[in-house]
């Protein structure tokens, strides 16, 4: 079913609940590193463009301009992902293009960005599923790219001090950095997710800086929910909440 | 000035204040990953043998055996180390022995320990103090080893599935998996350490496996203060603080 849905920004998204809905992932990535004037950004598996139009309305926020492409393989979610530009009024700050992964730097060229996002399928393997994968299988495995095309493409795609962020789950924070180091994509910060603050953390935010210097900034630890199952200050702030609870 | 200090676990430490006491980090590493009945152990960098010794405190409170080698280049601190056996009466499960990390699997023999912990110096670089060195730099700045000397040298050491701990700086975490996936020691288990909850974290705690399979299990926060500036429990747990504070 498709299902039209407020942001509580000023702006909505189409999303298909039988394919993909967004979660607080997304949320987290769009605005773990803020976008500076005139950048040039590439969000890769954009999916149904929700970290593209959440970028888009923190810059407007700021008062900044910047061009933002969303990559996506997968026809429908290109599809429901251009509606949402559209809808928005977006056109000027996001193109969605739809096309592989793995063929992205002769797509958009080498060098060509400031900044590369990506939230990926978070499972390893999937090659087996090829022939019966649906939308939500793709989303969650790693049926039509890998960590490692991610990264490689990525590599070429940014230019030299360019800045790349991903959110993963942390069991595969070992090849994250082994494979950013490979490339020459050195992890400069990154914030550990915690569901609670006695709990595992189950998300881990990563920014690396092509052609960065060795040394990594291990930032606070990010709590989601207090011990009553509410959100944290931070949660809220992050999600724009707090502002509204002061509105009303 | 050489002090003896009561480990409040039933046994006594030498430490030469102008040259290195020991410090949280030994205390967290040593318990980090409990050991095993007749597992074989070496410590790296063992210093004035902190890190022996408290785990030969955990292996008599769990009634469990094991040898466990210190091995430290400085020949005071070495003087220190074997004082403090001798005294503790722990000659039969600790040996402390003085040679070069660099030579360390010469020294005994490849695939010979079960176990490997380190507490290693946290400054990269220091090469070129090697002249001027004291002890203080010694254990501070990578002086005499570096993180890839310690890994390279672990990997040999170390049995097929042995465990390999180390406590370091989150700032080198990147590099720390990177050197431990190259050399087949996988990284299986991560804690951050932050000193207060609203802090970046000063310390992590690392498990690697050799010839471990992919896939990291990244552990709760540890905080090691309260607000006030109290420990936490956990931290008087680990420090075997709660125990006492029950029985007075």
């Amino acid at each position: 079913m498709i299902r039209r849905d407020d942001l509580g920004n000023g702006y909505t998204i189409y999303q298909d609940t039988d394919a993909f809905c967004f979660g607080m992932d997304a949320v987290l990535l769009a605005h773990f590193s803020p976008l500076s004037e005139g950048e040039r950004v590439l969000d890769l598996c954009t999916g149904n463009g929700i970290v593209p139009i959440l970028m888009a309305a923190d810059l407007k926020k700021a008062g900044r301009k910047a061009l933002i492409n969303g990559l996506e393989i997968q026809e429908a979610a290109c599809g429901l992902a251009g509606r949402s530009v559209r809808e928005n009024g977006l056109e000027d700050t996001i193109s969605i293009v739809q096309g592989d992964i793995k063929e992205a730097s002769d797509l958009f060229g080498k060098d060509a960005f400031s900044f590369i996002s990506c939230n990926p399928p978070y499972m390893p393997g999937g090659h087996g599923l090829i022939n019966e994968a649906n939308a939500k299988t793709i989303a969650r495995h790693e049926v039509l790219c890998t960590l490692e095309d991610i990264i490689a493409q990525s590599a070429k795609l940014l230019r030299m001090r360019g800045r790349f962020v991903m959110i993963h789950r942390p069991f595969r924070l070992a090849e994250m950095f082994t494979l950013m180091c490979r490339y020459g994509i050195e992890p400069k910060r990154v914030r550990m997710v915690y569901p609670y603050l006695n709990k595992e953390p189950n998300l881990v935010l990563v920014e690396g800086v092509r052609g960065g210097r060795k040394g990594l900034r291990m930032e606070p630890p990010l709590i989601v929910y207090r011990e009553d199952g509410s959100y944290t200050e931070e949660l809220l702030r992050i999600y724009g909440m707090t502002e509204e609870r002061e509105k009303t």
